[in-house]
């Protein structure tokens, strides 16, 4: 048994290509003294990982190029060396990174359980997607019952949970997706008030259509054109929630700001920006909060699954084609 | 004796020219019951004037094409109809546009006392630019002691108070002006620990120079590359006060939007619109605190006065040419 890794390889301009990371195999480490070896199920793809590829100052450090790829994870500890918490056969959440095993000393990992939900719900509705879709509706969006919600990416890991949030708390949601499938799911299946097919639709008008009183927050999962028409749209002290700007990530010429800014001053709007990981100390309230929901039936998960290590970088590209429904996961676990 | 009054003629494309405006020349009105009769001495000049002639949805309705140029004044009362409250010899402020009489029912007006202060002060300093300056570095700025403010236009009527009042709550203020003249101003009478001359100096090599820590509020008076560079140079948790953005309001083309809005995200920014309508029920409280200031020399107020209301178009122009040196004031009092 080999232990296969995704090394960075070089930083990308614009959108990755394949030989943006390299496939390495190597003998399977050993955990040194108070460390565990994991066996790692599933990794996470999440758009915000090709931020990390870049080099600049952000919120964490860029991946080193020869480092593995960035990437939260769940496996299965199969070797502990006198760790003090973990033992073999307890199952860890964290940033075990894109390759099939992974040593740690556990720091930044936390225990999970496969009989109360399924592995991969732990790197999307109960892990990352989950928590920035709760902390950033909730605690940077403070939607009030009956106000009225935007989200784009809304099918997607985080923005398919604002909604489904939003509606819980008694708003009105609309979600901002690509093609007809997506757009019914948001309907049919999570009981979204409207959504906008922002590739078969001009958003304003589906704007128009879906929310014609305004909007009171917005969640924005994507900059660009659709961030600008949102602006032009908002309420008296509406919110707008920068979680992300996926249209923006693969950019080779300069991000494009938002024209439309100046709709914050005259309707005393508020723009803010969020990183899950500043809610650190409150995961567990949020995950036991959305465990519930999900018990209940109020929450829906949605995850679509892909297998082995090697499919990596056409899987990544689904993030940007947009060529997936729900939270995108890649199993590199092999029997 | 007869009424002097400026019409807006047309809707301005792009920087106004002198034919937007005319002048007429009209008999004094006579108050009805109830209402009084208001021989203004000065008017406020104030860059939010251009945005209100235009045709657009924004926080107050657009100046009607024929009527009276709106602007804030200050006059004595020199004749009442039976005025509940106001009667002659009284000093009022509010909306009176520019013309040299107004007839009101006082509704929007205020009583001022010319023994206390001068009477431009009531339209500066202790008027709307006063009342912006505090809610907006207070209530929106949120400034703490020890944080470092960055204003721009602070040589201006708003961003000089602003930055006082940083420095009086103990931050580290840095202002932006064009000029060495105005540069001087701000560190040498108003007690700025440093200025940024935009016209002669790279502002990020002059943030570099005057803020190596970084920004953790930045009060936005001018929008555009400036407001792109303070994004690029911001703190974790920043706040950035919207109050205007003079070098937009004659643009042409589309507004530029802040390409760096990102940095929000990476640094858990707030941007946040403010308009100074809706602290109405506590410009008392401001004006009071204001005053005090004033009167212990904490807080120094500069207007910057023109006379005759023929006057209007070139002092106007002073407001984007910023060929003026703090509260920009046309006298149309004639003796």
């Amino acid at each position: 048994m080999q232990n296969k890794q995704l090394l960075l390889a070089k930083r990308p301009v614009g959108m990755p290509e394949k030989d943006t990371w390299k496939m390495e195999t190597s003998p399977i480490p050993e955990p040194e003294e108070g460390e565990v070896l994991i066996r790692q199920h599933y990794i996470s793809l999440d758009p915000a990982m090709r931020g990390w590829m870049n080099d600049a100052k952000s919120y964490i450090p860029p991946i080193g190029i020869g480092e593995v790829m960035r990437a939260g994870s769940v496996g299965e500890v199969v070797k502990s060396n006198n760790h003090p918490q973990y033992k073999v056969g307890d199952y860890l959440s964290g940033w075990g990174g894109v390759q099939q095993y992974v040593v740690t000393d556990g720091k930044g990992y936390f225990k999970v359980d496969p009989n109360l939900a399924p592995l991969p719900l732990y790197i999307g509705t109960l892990g990352m997607p989950g928590m920035t879709a709760y902390f950033g509706i909730l605690e940077v969006g403070k939607i009030r019952e009956d106000e009225t919600v935007l989200v784009s990416g809304a099918a997607g890991a985080v923005g398919s949970i604002v909604g489904q949030i939003a509606k819980i708390k008694g708003c009105k949601v609309v979600g901002i997706a690509g093609g007809p499938e997506k757009c019914k799911y948001l309907i049919d299946q999570l009981g979204f008030d409207g959504a906008i097919d922002y590739k078969n639709e001009d958003v304003r008008a589906g704007l128009k259509r879906t929310l014609p009183e305004g909007i009171d927050v917005y969640f924005d999962n994507v900059g660009g054109e659709i961030l600008d028409t949102a602006l032009s749209k908002i309420r008296m002290n509406a919110r707008i929630v920068i979680c992300g700007a996926i249209s923006q990530y693969n950019n080779t010429t300069p991000v494009k700001g938002p024209s439309n800014y100046l709709s914050l001053l005259v309707n005393r709007g508020t723009m803010q920006g969020m990183i899950v990981f500043d809610y650190a100390d409150r995961y567990m309230e949020a995950a036991q909060q959305m465990g519930q929901w999900l018990m209940e039936g109020k929450l829906k998960s949605k995850e679509d699954i892909h297998e082995g290590i090697e499919n990596f970088y056409e899987t990544f590209q689904r993030l940007f084609t947009g060529d997936k429904m729900g939270k995108l996961i890649l199993k590199v676990l092999e029997d």
